[in-house]
């Protein structure tokens, strides 16, 4: 991927991947395929960079929507929002924009940054913040990295823009969710916007790259869907089921809420519960950790092997639940402080997929 | 007042003016009193210039308190708002602040400003956006006068700012609010920042002087209170008696509710009951208007004559009722339709407080 160009035959695939590695959140990606395939140059495509092939001194803005997916299905967005923020950016720093990048690989997230860059005519920058999707702000490897996430800029895509600094980034995270909720719920967001040099040692690299082949291995022939997920992912089986219960509000600018499934099949008499925050974050069967945040928990459609989104939960949908390896850096000590079960205020260990047994049941 | 200096002894005065002039809102000046003599130079005092004696190329900042005023009695402030303000404003503008000024005349929101510029070492203007106090920031005459209200910069005082754009002042009114609840209900504000050729024109020109008037003519000798409010502002009685019920909930950074008011001595046997948002808005006797914004309605203490806010309300309080015509500017067409009765979605006609008969009751 590095020094290469994303065509629009690969979008597909791309989303496919970040609906997978959003684990269930970060917006449903595909309404915004038509949109990416409008704005991709039908003989260019877009130029896709690594951090550090990007200018040491310019900008490198990630970016994204923020607040609560349930909003953003119901919104409609005007393209503009891209250049809206770019504006902000270059006004605040005085400094150019080299690239966007998405401030997390998941869902819908994953492509928007894609078609602002198309649009503004710049290259995208193949990382993310997150490795996955996360509700917070604050859980993004820039802040692991000791960027600051501030300025802030959001919009509400009509001409309306907040600018939001604090000098620490959990303040940050209030303060902008707080906003997003007063801009309707989800807006569109430019966050720890750094150098180039600083995006090639804060980022996690690679994310792009990493989406395509995801969804490029969710689509393989000859396989089932849970091979394909094992495949991409290295993910286990949790449970082969039916969704027989969806609590899910929208709460300052989050989705929480919970799904429980029952078993079918080979696992009738199970119930798996999962917990959600815009993500799927902790399954539970009777009482046990089965997968925990920051692994990731997917949930795929059994007859078409697609990942849901957290807002797209329905009763009665046949599912196969599944879990992977979260990012390795989510895994240390201190990204467990910041996105572990514990950050979620979920009293539990976070025990490794690999240790819960999950495949097994 | 022009090219004067206001002194420490001026400042009781200028609170009490303040307190008159607010109709009830711009939160309690009581506190800031102190806060003010404090931050005055016993020696020099505070420059106080008219807006045409402001450099015009350089930059005036309506400031003050936005959100509800049952919050800001409990928070701490640390005088710092008024820097961080400051020097926001400049890194935007990138042209120089040349003086304050209060975005309203009324209570705390009087004071305030003056407390910042005295701090910073800088001259007060002689003016405000108001002539009073009214709830919400697209009510101001710097509005009628087609100065935008943004950038906004709000500031929680804990070195958080948000710096707020919209292309029209009603949009930034509902942006700043709900800014405002989410910076814990209420935040320090710039807001309609615009340079000193704007100010001289858009303003409304005098308000730190006749807050001053009204204060010292509050505490003239050898008259009872409403006199006094009379000889201040020309106010005329509406009800002597005392609280039976208060109504008041914090909403969306405002402050909502109603009052009622037994007569008693020569008026037992009236009520009347008084609409609020931040304010007193609406004075009503048996279904008649008896007085409505933006005339000012003002509740005196019975035994200390002192004008008490919302916020202070109490059950049983003893108290003088009084009406006063508003602002000139206020009781055009315009002026009505920004800030008459039927902007707070009260369904009466506005009536000049000097054709209700308050004063015959």
């Amino acid at each position: 991927m590095v020094g290469v160009r994303l065509q629009r035959e690969d979008l597909r695939a791309l989303a496919r991947g970040c609906a997978v590695l959003g684990a269930g959140g970060g917006g449903d990606p595909g309404p915004l395929l038509l949109m990416a395939e409008r704005a991709l140059d039908p003989e260019r495509g877009i130029e896709v960079l690594a951090p550090e092939e990007v200018d040491p001194e310019r900008l490198v803005v990630p970016a994204g929507l923020i607040g609560a997916p349930t909003v953003a299905v119901e919104r409609i967005w005007n393209g503009e929002e891209g250049r809206l923020l770019r504006d902000a950016v270059e006004r605040i720093f005085r400094v150019g924009v080299a690239a966007l990048m998405p401030y997390e690989i998941g869902g819908a997230n994953g492509l928007l940054p894609l078609i602002w860059a198309a649009r503004l005519g710049l290259p995208l920058v193949d990382a993310d913040g997150m490795g996955r999707a996360f509700p917070e702000m604050q859980q993004q490897a820039m802040n692991l990295a000791g960027v600051s996430a501030s300025p802030v800029v959001l919009t509400d895509g009509r001409e309306g823009t907040m600018v939001i600094r604090a000098p620490d980034n959990l303040r940050v995270e209030w303060l902008v969710r707080g906003a997003a909720a007063n801009l309707g719920g989800v807006c569109s967001a430019a966050i720890y916007t750094m150098t180039g040099a600083e995006a090639a040692r804060a980022t996690i690299a690679g994310s792009i790259s990493r989406a395509l082949a995801v969804g490029r291995a969710m689509a393989a022939p000859g396989r089932t869907a849970l091979e394909r997920l094992h495949d991409a992912i290295g993910a286990v089986p949790l449970l082969e089921g039916r969704v027989v219960d969806v609590e899910r509000f929208t709460d300052q600018g989050f989705v929480r809420g919970a799904a429980t499934f029952e078993g079918t099949g080979p696992d009738a008499g199970r119930r798996v519960r999962v917990e959600l925050q815009n993500e799927f974050l902790l399954a539970l069967e009777d009482g046990d950790v089965r997968a925990a945040v920051p692994d990731l928990i997917c949930v795929l459609a059994a007859d078409s092997g697609e990942a849901i989104v957290t807002e797209r939960l329905r009763y009665g949908q046949r599912v196969l639940l599944a879990a992977a390896p979260g990012p390795a850096v989510w895994r240390s000590p201190e990204g467990l402080e910041l996105v572990g079960p514990r950050a979620f205020g979920y009293d539990v260990e976070w025990v490794a997929v690999e240790e819960t047994g999950a495949g097994v049941g």
